[in-house]
């Protein structure tokens, strides 16, 4: 793959997650049209589906069948949009618009997407457990990094910080269960459809997930200074308007823009026990902080 | 068994996995410790432990170990207490009591409670991951009857039925995702861990466990009427109050009584293909009726 034809290759992937994810609902009707109806709008309007992505990439770096990584990529999607419903609930970011439609609770009510949230996440492990080899460490890996162990435990330090005035390595651990856990799993579950936990190529990717995963914050943390409304589909200038602490703030735009290219060169070098075939996710840590939204 | 010991029994069940989720708590600090404060208060404060009890009460009838049946016991008890958070918020219940002490929402704030019903759920999956045997078929149970199909759908179906008017039918359907599908996941998890799912005794303790849930949700609207605040450890009348439909509301409190008569002997009566060894279940399911809390 070059890079000519990066963009055409995410397209692809995203299509191919987003057609699946379409079919897991249209399969069954649920007992409650309505609480249906919230949860395909939690998951199924927009989405850059950037962590099933990285799950196809992982995978297919390490020798798996793209079909048997339709279910991990599923369940990683359906945990972040879980995530996204219920952290733009009025008790949380109070956000009225995601990925330029209305929020679940906008568009239905406060109650109806605090349960599509909790059955998003329900459902993701659902899915997951199509999954016959090394089931019991996927599901771990998954329940890990969604829980207080990770995702959920970041926002509630993200909650905690509000206002305050963390240094760089606090915003970094802070970052590093909020976003990166789930990053890491993407990565990891991919991982694991091919080899077993105790492969060594398993650790190179934990670290390309790792630096990956601050790299992508840094660099949202910056669009969110430099993009606008309409491109981000979410309100710019959001983070500072609530006094979130964020990278430019503590870094500067510029500094923010190197550290993130740093961890991209960081991310990079981890790959070397793949050789060549980890090229493509090479790119596609490169193309992370490229992308205006 | 004597019916004399079964409160005994009880209590020691409820104390085993009381224990063992006091040490699933203590095993690791979690990186908020407020959020774990919160989970914690939502899991560890009170509770009858009912589905824990059928996870050991089915496993045993199916010759399975108690040490066995720990990991199911915690995670139905871990989705079930989730469950309790998130339906106690001013969003969807608005209670401030619960097992006679503050909701999780008013012990700590909305959306501390959220994340921790969002963690508590995710947990449940962590606890499940560590059984060998089975596990695609547990994790599908677990997921399936916490999800949208089944708990959620019915959180949803009866915010919906709110101020309504559905007959005894339709509330019974209602009933049997909202509270009934986690019982049945109890005693199907128990029976998972003795035996593979074509075994037909667990056609039997399905057939079972779908009598005792809606015997135990019309026992639990009776209660509603006649039990007061202080036995309840939540406000009584709630129910009648949010003119919540219920089943003495529906056929008078007698005929709702001998409902829940039938529907026991009706679970007494699927037993049968288990012999002796379904004797404690249909103590435990007899119980059920009688209890003042």
């Amino acid at each position: 793959m070059n890079a000519d034809n990066l963009p055409a290759r995410l397209g692809i992937d995203r299509a191919r997650v987003d057609a699946r994810l379409v079919a897991l609902f249209d399969a069954r009707s649920a007992p409650s049209p309505r609480l249906d109806a919230a949860m395909r709008h939690g998951v199924l309007v927009g989405g850059k589906r950037l962590r099933p992505i990285l799950v196809y990439a992982a995978g297919r770096a390490l020798g798996a069948a793209d079909e048997d990584l339709d279910a991990p990529a599923m369940a990683i999607e359906l945990v972040h949009a879980y995530s996204l419903v219920h952290d733009d609930l009025p008790a949380m970011d109070d956000d009225d618009l995601r990925r330029g439609q209305p929020t679940v609770h906008r568009a239905y009510d406060e109650a109806t997407a605090i349960l599509a949230g909790d059955a998003l996440q329900a459902l993701a492990f659902e899915v997951l457990a199509g999954c016959g080899l090394r089931l019991g460490e996927m599901v771990r890996t998954l329940a890990e990094a969604a829980g207080r162990d990770g995702m959920v435990g970041g926002q509630a330090l993200d909650l905690a910080a509000v206002g305050g005035h963390p240094d760089a390595e606090a915003l970094a651990a802070m970052h590093g269960y909020k976003t990166g856990a789930l990053i890491r799993a993407a990565v990891r579950l991919g991982g694991l459809v091919a080899v077993s936990a105790h492969d060594p190529r398993l650790a190179a990717l934990d670290a390309y997930a790792r630096a990956i995963g601050l790299a992508f914050q840094i660099h949202d943390d910056v669009l969110d200074v430099t993009g606008d409304t309409a491109t981000l589909g979410k309100v710019s200038g959001a983070d500072a308007a609530r006094d979130k602490p964020t990278y430019p703030a503590l870094l500067g735009l510029e500094g923010a823009r190197l550290r993130a290219a740093e961890l991209v060169e960081q991310a990079v070098e981890s790959l070397a026990p793949l050789g060549p075939a980890g090229a493509p996710l090479a790119e596609l840590a490169r193309y992370m902080i490229e992308r205006d939204h």
